[in-house]
């Protein structure tokens, strides 16, 4: 892993500092630097929305942190095995996930995050668009390259899947559920969506990417008008706004841990704790697969990530792709 | 598909004559251009090898083509539906499956063939180098969208090495035999390599990329001395060069029948001609899967393309990736 930038490990020092005040001779030390050069760093923090006060004979404190998304910022004390080695945040993109893919054409390594205040061609399943206004939500695709077979990776989908609904419960309190294959839910309306892709071999991975849509501020104004399923933002839901830039933390550290869960123990854990975030399992349930309906009780995940669906009579449905809703 | 361009329209109307002869007039009325212009074309094409005679009164005949590989000579009279709707040819690249793959992520139709005459870094499988010295090889890439799921997608793999060896049998009369997962063998030795690629998301494929590398005419001190596996090449196996460019039209021509094939009722055709290929079938293997060596007698391919190892025990392996060889 590369050296943490000057910023990022200022805004670590912040986050470590028990009485909230930072000596300019510890940032000096920390960083091997003059007292000047740490001034400037300061200086720039300031420019970039940090609102740090300085009180003579006690040092610097960090009253309030702007809620724009950097990776000092994102990295600063960021509890992460793999996940944030990189992070790249861009004003405007095409898409995040087209970015992310493209690092990874050029070898890049595991653990870049590519993030956007706004997507000009936000991309959901199937080629549908992912509506992506600017600086409410978060847009964020992250690198992986495990050592699975293509077979495998689908299963990814399910471990972005809990860890947005884990980060929900934790920058929020709300419970979000989970939607078959690639859809999170808040009060029945859709609150996050996933969309991974990946660049394979016929026996090898060469990376996957995980894109993950969340809707945080974005108000009921800012949806289109025509929707294929209803929608709602953590804002909307909890009457007041989130951090950004809190919640991507957040959901980067419940990432890593389940991603470092999937590489020692397989699918299970993931898919397990998806089975728990569902409550269509044991419902009646349509799944509209295009050229065919299907209609029946979901049973849960097989182990390659297909829904199991019970027919009427009594056959088991694999789903691979499609459309599920409540019957 | 596009319109031909004006050579290969003339080097058609060559294929398709019964005595030999084309007239310029047949010529001009066929591409609605001046009879000066089709004398243009004809030296253009003398100049790029072609050995065209003029007989007054007669016309032109074509007395030899050159054998270099081109996009109006692979074109010319192609019978194929999809594959070579167009086609790339270039005199070195990095590697014809990155260039293909360049292509997918910039939304070219399926079909498209890239060809070099030479690689600086082709790709073998896992990783591996492909040794791809100029002119004497094929080094082709075939980009497909298949409205298949991911899943099904290494099921190309096998199409490829089928459609190898019927080009080698239509080409040169030998029998070549594939070998699990992506090789193709003549006398026991290596003489074709494939490498699919493709981009996807979790339940579509964006595209697949077929890579198909063939010694046709590398001799055989152009061979590295240390190989994993022996190799040989249609040339040393034949005793004289082939044609690279009569190899590359069968071969073309026999991968489309096959993905048509494989379109209309899925991977058993392939599967099954696969296996007919295979000699090691029923025969005593050793499968080395990196951490783990599976010995056993080999029962065939699993739909999903595993090779299917019957252990001492009667326990049935389902192999995904691994070397195979004769116990």
């Amino acid at each position: 892993m590369k050296k943490p930038a000057p910023r990022e490990t200022i805004l670590s020092l912040f986050s470590q500092t028990p009485n909230g005040f930072v000596s300019g001779a510890q940032i000096s030390t920390e960083l091997g630097i003059s007292r000047t050069a740490v001034w400037k760093h300061i200086r720039n923090l300031r420019q970039a929305g940090y609102n740090i006060e300085a009180i003579p004979s006690r040092g610097y404190q960090l009253i309030q942190s702007p809620d724009i998304l950097m990776p000092e910022a994102i990295q600063a004390g960021l509890e992460c095995r793999v996940i944030g080695s990189r992070v790249c945040c861009l004003d405007a993109t095409d898409s995040t996930n087209l970015q992310a893919c493209r690092f990874g054409d050029d070898g890049e390594a595991e653990g870049l995050v590519v993030v956007a205040d706004q997507q000009s061609s936000g991309k959901g399943r199937m080629g549908r668009r992912w509506e992506s206004p600017a600086e409410v939500n978060l847009y964020a695709s992250i690198l992986l390259r495990p050592a699975i077979l293509p077979f495998d990776a689908p299963q990814l989908t399910f471990l972005s899947a809990v860890a947005v609904c884990r980060a929900i419960m934790s920058s929020t309190g709300l419970q979000a559920r989970v939607k078959w294959p690639n859809d999170v839910l808040l009060n029945g309306r859709k609150v996050a969506g996933l969309l991974n892709e990946m660049s394979a071999e016929t026996d090898r991975v060469n990376y996957v990417v995980l894109g993950i849509g969340v809707n945080l501020n974005m108000r009921k104004d800012q949806f289109p008008e025509a929707l294929r399923y209803p929608a709602t933002s953590l804002a909307i839901a909890k009457g007041h706004p989130v951090s950004r830039l809190d919640f991507t933390r957040s959901l980067l550290q419940e990432i890593d841990a389940l991603y470092q869960a999937f590489l020692e123990q397989g699918s299970e854990p993931v898919f397990e704790a998806w089975q728990q975030l569902c409550d269509m399992t044991g419902k009646a349930v349509r799944v509209d697969c295009n050229d065919l309906l299907i209609e029946g009780v979901m049973a849960g995940l097989a182990d390659d990530g297909a829904l199991l669906v019970r027919t009427a009579t009594g056959k088991m449905e694999r789903v691979y792709a499609g459309d599920v809703r409540p019957a």
